[in-house]
């Protein structure tokens, strides 16, 4: 066996077991059960507004769907439909460690009181927030980084994450309840910016004649099985305003039935291959999804979901077709599960509905309800701001959010390209090493889709 | 490629954009959300009989578990096991469309208000109960129809699964919480008078020869635990009389333990081929549901369900060892699915067992609790009718179901034919439609189960 | 065909008849349900002490959770990842005759009243927990023994099960919420012994070489991500003192995701193949999981249960490499599934932990708020215990329980040794049994992983 293979085993071995101790002396040292677990660090997050309520409706939520949700979703739907089961040990090291990164980083940012942080069952959905982000962010660069840099990237990314999600949140008083901004925006642009730095010529032309074969297309049933199952209580979780009101959910599923219509209506002329793959519409649930993050709780119309589905429905089989050769050839920058027009695009549309659905955001349109209107916009039904204050707020958060998820993409990807930490760039050496199982089911999207024309594209 | 393969592409491409515009403009029109949801449009319909509870209690399930259990169930359960993945796009397409289509048409008869439907998590659920019914009819005729088709199928099967419902619950006040009569049965009959009407009999010799290999097991795996998992809260979805009281979900998990052992029954003894494959033990826990559908709620003692579980159970080994070949060559109806034997046969059972029930419900059996008579039966309860009139009722909705099944399955199998919907009859050019990755995973049932009679028997 | 397979499908065929009529009998006879489900056969029972509280709060736990985490877990994570879907069919026929029986037994000791066993919601959870340890027991054996050798496993080991849950729980007033000793430690010893009665020397060697491919890995993930789903409420399942304290479940949900890097920490250097299987982190997890299921609701800080998944995630990969090996050699046991490393250590370790715990707790540790101890150690919170008796109580249930199992597995194993059961010897017609399906997938785990040590080793 050669010395590299064992030197980076060896790494990958040392930096779990050093992180996974300094975890557990700064759990150590600082992170305490919250007495009341329901009345923990979610006050000043999240905008949760629920913590006068009773606490006995919300934990069913929290404790047996939230947890499902978060992990079905993270780890079946973004990456399973792509790489198989060998990326999913990697996604599954990434969970077991951003969760537990998430609740210090997020512990000490929101809830740190008296030196210690308490954390209850609020804690693990905001670390589960936090984890899917950076699930996104990896997709951009599955099968090209070696397992130590992707701790890196989680480590990084995970308080990157939390830095954007305190600033738009907390400071700004932005409502994103579903994370359209903080989750599917934040973390495509910080994983595509990463990709682009970490660009290498050579090794990238080999991936592309890889096909993942048949595998794929079972996981991507059982992974748009989950979405359609779990992204309706994902996107409402954290707007518990009222148990009367079940509307996110609502919007959620219509924006899924419309965003998946919309794949039938342009796959079938857009690709010539005549048969729909179910990853086209895992597409499409996914982009109907993350276009209803922070709108989900502000529609007030099942129509206006509805049409919102659709147009987010239309953008994957787009890019995927125009945008993705385009930004890998001109922006040298390579996306591997296609982030960018699944989470990035479709969540900055989301952001952008969302701004327009606070502008018109008067107790009127909310069937004169003033409590309703107050849950989702408390600072609006204070009387301090204004709507369109409120709405001016929601817009600048869309620039922030791109700002921080580029700049940390560039430094995240500047360490990760430190020369302790590449991968030696003898490819066949890196067969070998411990990544051997994702390379070897990796594939580049366009390549399992077989279009005639990448080749004379890129 | 063809003229023809691409003229279909541009078919389907165009109708789901039609539909799903009308349907965007229908729901502008129409559909508003309740502003109290939980008390939206299940008052006169289902039986619910909880509109004056406590509405708290009511979501997590509505929300969580029951949007889960429908499309757990109606995807993986139905077709996973028997077409794997290609079929699941079209299936998902019929999902997408017939829950919109669904809340329409069942917002027009049972809660148009002042012009407008008033839609909540109630809705949904029934919008999901519709479209099982429908998944059901398409196991019929699977891979033997293109998309185009499909849609059709899923417009009018809606509709008139909406009107048959509509008759028996809400005009002939027939209790039928798990839809033994509306689902299963309706479901059943209506899909193969479609396939009778369909039959062609150059086309299905050809696919007779087919086998699925392996994968479909996998399917079938997963398919049956999800059954297992979510079918009792499904059963149990619609009759949420007391929180105290689960015994719809009792009985339906005793029924499905003792359908699974009726099967490794008769199994052993009925194939020679000494396994038992995964398929045959999730058609008996299908079974095992559907009798439990109308039953479910009735039955009050745990050995009564484990006996009629029992029995369910013996029907799929024994249908599609001697019913599914006898329909195929006497009445020309194919069954892709068999779902005569797993949903038809065992529906007509759990209708009859239901009857009985009725028959037999009186203050005493349910324990001296009024209370619980009057939730199941609320006009036997109230004096309006006897339960020997109840059980009449009971018995009638039997001959309306299968009446309105076959007249509209026949209709719409017209509709189906009509020329220019047709696939072209040179099976060259079908394999290159949109229905490729169809009818080459699709395979008919006793192909796959290798049965050495078959050749002969046909 | 040969006769002996005629003869062996009409045995598997007589004794699921048998079987299933006399439980049918026995239900007829004894089981009624409860007039208040939820008040049910649990009060002297898994030291539930919630029975005075409000119904209404557990039932969506109860209902709907528990009862999926059950069959989820023991269907899909225990064998799915090793044996494909052949062993699920003897997986699923295990289930249903367990959970039926399970009912019974458990019932004539725990709520047998007036000559009737009142049985509810709870009772299908106690019945699950049970059906659990069965389906651990049968790890040891899978793909060695015949589905009507694995019935009569069933019948005697849920009755042996309820016998040991008696006396630990009822008899000893030891806390296991979670099953680490009543679960996981007799599960785990009772099949080893089992497997070890049943040993035979010309039948093991041919199984060694089989492999299983790569479709194990497609069902480990499935497995691992249900496990990070559902476990969490598993363990918390009969925990449910009060709606504001989730310990139990996110200690679950911590100590997952420390093993989980524990195992990334301990396989690079362990295993030369230099890729980390999916199958080793589901071992990690299944470990993480068993030791918290004493210690998960004792455990009041949160780097308690990161310590202790750490250290159980270290168990299977060393068990693995070290221990199975020299088990098969030196002491003549199989182990299948590798269910010493992954239930029967982990478990001990938790029983250990447990203990530990319990001498330490006092009402300071549970910061002061005495109704914690009160519901975890009611016996020490009353009085009539001091907190080191009831540690020494917790310490004596770990030999009681291995006892009972390895006198327990000598019983079984015998019977199960008994000439008619016994699969004829010679191999090829093994092959045409019912056994066919399993034997085919099944492999030793050794095998499977491809150590190229193990031909030496053995």
């Amino acid at each position: 066996m050669p010395e590299d293979t064992i030197a980076s085993r060896l790494r990958l071995s040392g930096l779990c077991f050093f992180l996974q101790i300094l975890t557990i002396i700064l759990f150590a040292a600082f992170v305490r059960y919250s007495p009341e677990s329901s009345f923990g660090p979610c006050s000043q997050q999240l905008n949760c507004s629920w913590k006068n309520q009773d606490s006995g409706f919300q934990h069913p939520r929290l404790r047996d769907v939230h947890l499902q949700v978060l992990l079905g979703f993270g780890l079946l739907v973004a990456f399973l439909g792509r790489y198989g089961p060998g990326s999913v040990a990697i996604s599954i090291l990434v969970v077991a460690f951003a969760v537990q990164w998430a609740v210090l980083i997020q512990g000490f940012l929101y809830s740190f009181l008296n030196g210690k942080i308490y954390v209850g069952a609020q804690s693990m959905v905001s670390a589960d927030f936090c984890t899917a982000a950076v699930l996104i962010s990896t997709g951009a660069v599955l099968g090209r980084v070696n397992p130590v840099q992707m701790l890196l990237l989680t480590l990084l990314g995970v308080t990157l994450f939390t830095l954007n999600e305190y600033i738009l949140l907390s400071l700004m008083g932005v409502s994103d309840s579903g994370g359209s901004l903080t989750v599917h925006t934040f973390g495509a642009y910080f994983g595509l910016m990463v990709s682009r730095i970490l660009h290498q010529t050579h090794m990238d032309k080999r991936k592309e004649q890889r096909d993942t074969g048949h595998q794929p297309d079972v996981f991507a049933v059982v992974g748009t099985v989950y979405l359609w199952i779990f992204w309706p209580s994902f996107t409402s979780a954290t707007t518990v305003h009222n148990n009367a009101e079940p509307w996110a959910m609502l919007n959620t599923y219509f924006s899924l039935a419309a965003s998946t219509l919309a794949t039938f209506v342009l796959s079938p002329v857009l690709y010539e291959e005549s048969t729909l793959r179910m990853v086209q519409i895992q597409d499409a649930t996914l982009a109907g999804a993350a276009v209803m993050g922070m709108a989900g709780e502000m529609l007030v119309t099942p129509f206006g979901a509805l049409t919102a589905g659709f147009l987010a429905g239309l953008i994957p089989p787009l890019g995927f077709r125009f945008l993705t050769p385009a930004l890998h050839s001109r922006l040298k920058t390579q996306d591997s599960c296609g982030i960018h027009n699944v989470h990035g695009l479709p969540g900055i549309l989301g952001a952008l509905l969302g701004t327009l659905l606070t502008a018109l955001a008067t107790a009127d349109a909310y069937g004169g309800r003033g409590e309703e209107l107050e849950l989702v916009f408390p600072l609006v039904a204070q009387g301090s701001r204004t709507a369109i204050d409120q709405a001016l707020y929601q817009l600048c958060a869309l620039p922030v959010t791109l700002l921080l998820a580029t700049l940390g993409g560039c430094l995240t990807g500047t360490v990760l390209k430190m020369k302790g930490l590449r991968s030696p760039p003898d490819t066949r050496n890196l067969e070998n090493t411990v990544l051997r199982e994702v390379a070897e089911e990796g594939c580049d999207r366009r390549a399992s889709r077989k279009e005639p024309s990448t080749s004379t594209l890129v």
